[in-house]
């Protein structure tokens, strides 16, 4: 189980390699929330989004033999990226197992950073499941699990570690921390990261609508799958529901979920090109959309959000500039 | 006339204020470059460019009694927003005169920072030396020029001082450092720190196609205007010529100009939204086209170059992402 001991020692390991992302502000964004807003920009981490933290955690804490014959990891995306950079980073061999119908660009990214990217739902052939099998049982390859796993949730709680002494070094101690929510890792992770470092502040799931698993779960204590398991645009933190060990953490560390619309998610967006200079994809604007359009859910002076990813689809991004792009506010 | 001491004396004052940006990489940069190429993103200083590092530079340079009487500054772009910022900040009224054709976005931003914009070129109306002048004479306002002034230059230059740092954090002590150039304020300001801090990176001022004032003036050693006043989309880094204090300091230290087209600014501006996920402005782009499009005119196994800022107009970035956005490389 995650600790904060596991997160320390990650951050150790990580130290050199993982950037150090800075904590953004704007007064714009103050005004529209009503209250300060901090950003911790996950965008500008390697491989555009915090997921390169659990990646080279989780291949950091592996024993240089078994790293030595491989890593194998399931993704579409931004897990996908993380994991390929640090494996290669490490001298250890990556497989990729994407569906073939996934974005040029995306499996271009994945093999540009060194992976073997391999292929699954052609007509007629493999599940997922038994490609990975197949493949871990021929090679000797470890799974690395986009959140499910102790090490990658210590890796994504560098990320509160983080937050914790920028916070501090702002004068803010008591404040909610909006966290991009899929599986619970980055949420798990940053709020045993607090637990430890920063009491006052309090890690809370943000979720697109219709994609609220880990809302609903933290309201009734009762884990159950979302009704659908695609259509969002919020691509990056959809999962059908929280982790067997994300969940736990949360449920006894995180404040309520917040739940967001597309159209504010857009809108968000657009503001942190506009007001802080960053690319957000969808699912990382979730918690900036939550910060500034969901104030009355908010208590205190100020509020932290993540924005966990900014590998955007352009036309989405266009699309969010088109209708938000050009606000004054 | 600006000096190392100048560049550090601000650097204090300017400790706790500007941010420290990070600087940025990305292997698929690289790629392009032929080269390591590492990007200091001032888009996500305050304000959105390197000029607040200038603003507040030389109003904390002002003995307070004729900081109290205010400050003025000429401007339609990122200069205005950093001097409103940096006079909010320190209590001191400021004055910015703004042509009133000037986009209405400019106008509120710098109005929201706190400033009083008063417009000109209205029909019939003064000029806006007319306005200037007698505003001066009326308020006792102190003028903050945008380049040509030494604790603007100073306050620029502290961005060299951090990129000679983290250069060599990176282990790069000989490289390139191409700086997005108009009238040549940061330019001559990084040169200053470099030849202090770290001498064997050196300067290059980067310019757009039709506006190249500066390369010509290095090559020959004679100032001349550029043929035309606008037309560029680089709209931030428009001026006629080198300056009269900054082009000394730049003959003195700067390498040879880079120039680039107007197309290869969008495209740099969609590589740093994909690669590095920070949003640069027209004007900002020009070092990182450089960097990325000109290999054969830079030396060295590295390039370092400057993002100076991130003010984009809406329409002309969902251009540039509708053109080049989706490109896998």
């Amino acid at each position: 189980m995650s600790d904060i001991a596991m997160i320390r020692a990650a951050a150790g390991r990580l130290a050199g390699h993982a950037r150090r992302t800075p904590m953004l502000s704007s007064p714009f964004l103050d005004e529209i929330a009503g209250r300060r807003v901090l950003v911790k920009p996950e965008c500008l981490q390697h491989t555009g989004s915090f997921k390169y933290r659990g990646g080279r955690a989780a291949l950091s804490a592996l024993d240089p033999q078994t790293r030595a014959r491989g890593v194998i990891a399931y993704s579409s995306g931004n897990h996908a990226q993380g994991v390929a950079l640090a494996a290669r980073e490490m001298g250890a061999p990556a497989v990729i197992v994407m569906p073939s119908d996934a974005p040029v660009l995306k499996i271009a990214n994945t093999r540009a950073y060194g992976a073997e990217v391999v292929l699954y739902d052609r007509p007629g052939g493999e599940s997922r499941e038994e490609v990975g099998t197949r493949l871990m049982a021929e090679r000797g390859l470890t799974l690395i699990k986009p959140y499910d796993a102790p090490e990658v949730i210590a890796g994504q709680g560098t990320c509160g570690l983080e937050i914790a002494a920028q916070a501090r070094a702002r004068g803010v101690t008591r404040a909610d921390v909006l966290v991009c929510c899929g599986g619970g890792g980055l949420s798990s992770g940053i709020a045993l990261a607090l637990e430890a470092e920063a009491p006052g502040l309090r890690a809370r799931p943000c979720e697109p609508e219709g994609f609220d698993d880990t809302a609903r779960a933290l309201a009734t204590g009762q884990v159950s799958p979302n009704p659908r398991e695609s259509g969002s645009i919020c691509d990056a933190i959809l999962t059908p529901q929280p982790g067997a060990l994300t969940f736990p953490i949360m449920r006894r560390l995180c404040g309520p979920g917040l739940v967001v619309s597309e159209a504010e998610v857009l809108r968000a967006m657009a503001l942190a090109w506009l007001r802080l200079k960053v690319v957000a994809e969808p699912g990382g604007a979730v918690a900036l959309a939550a910060a500034l359009f969901r104030p009355d859910e908010i208590a205190g002076e100020a509020v932290i959000c993540t924005i966990s990813g900014g590998n955007a689809d352009a036309g989405i991004f266009r699309t969010a500039l088109e209708r938000y792009g050009s606000a004054v506010s």
